[in-house]
């Protein structure tokens, strides 16, 4: 897991949807970080957009999920944002 | 940038799919560097799947292909193959 950093738009972005994802599974934290390899209090802070995360980690949430990795990318963005 | 690390499918398959939007538009590592703020010679290692990168950095090189973040993900995998 990547250390906490400033938040950017895009990560901010990023979270938004992956909570989305996340609770239109009925899904706590807990019950998605028991489903991959990420740490709960993580999920939050990633939802918050305060974590830049890593490809691996972006994987382990896909597989928590049960999602294809790009769909937790397929969200508007504005690249124009950052 | 996130440090070099071990090799996975699905760093691998990432940077396929990069090279080949990177090649699509007649771009090498140099001209693709100069359009984003990823170091030349990290681009290479990406594409050899073999830099775990970060949300930051996938969204540089979006900006460098000049697509949506989520056409870098437009790849298939299979989420058992880790």
């Amino acid at each position: 897991m990547a250390k906490k950093q400033t938040k950017t738009a895009f990560q901010v972005a990023f979270g938004k949807h992956l909570e989305k994802l996340r609770t239109e599974r009925d899904l706590s934290y807990r019950q998605l970080a028991q489903r991959c390899d990420v740490d709960f209090s993580n999920i939050s802070k990633i939802e918050k957009g305060e974590i830049n995360i890593q490809l691996s980690s972006v994987l382990q949430l896909a597989k928590g999920l049960n999602v294809n990795p790009k769909q937790l990318f397929e969200f508007e963005f504005d690249l124009d944002k950052e």
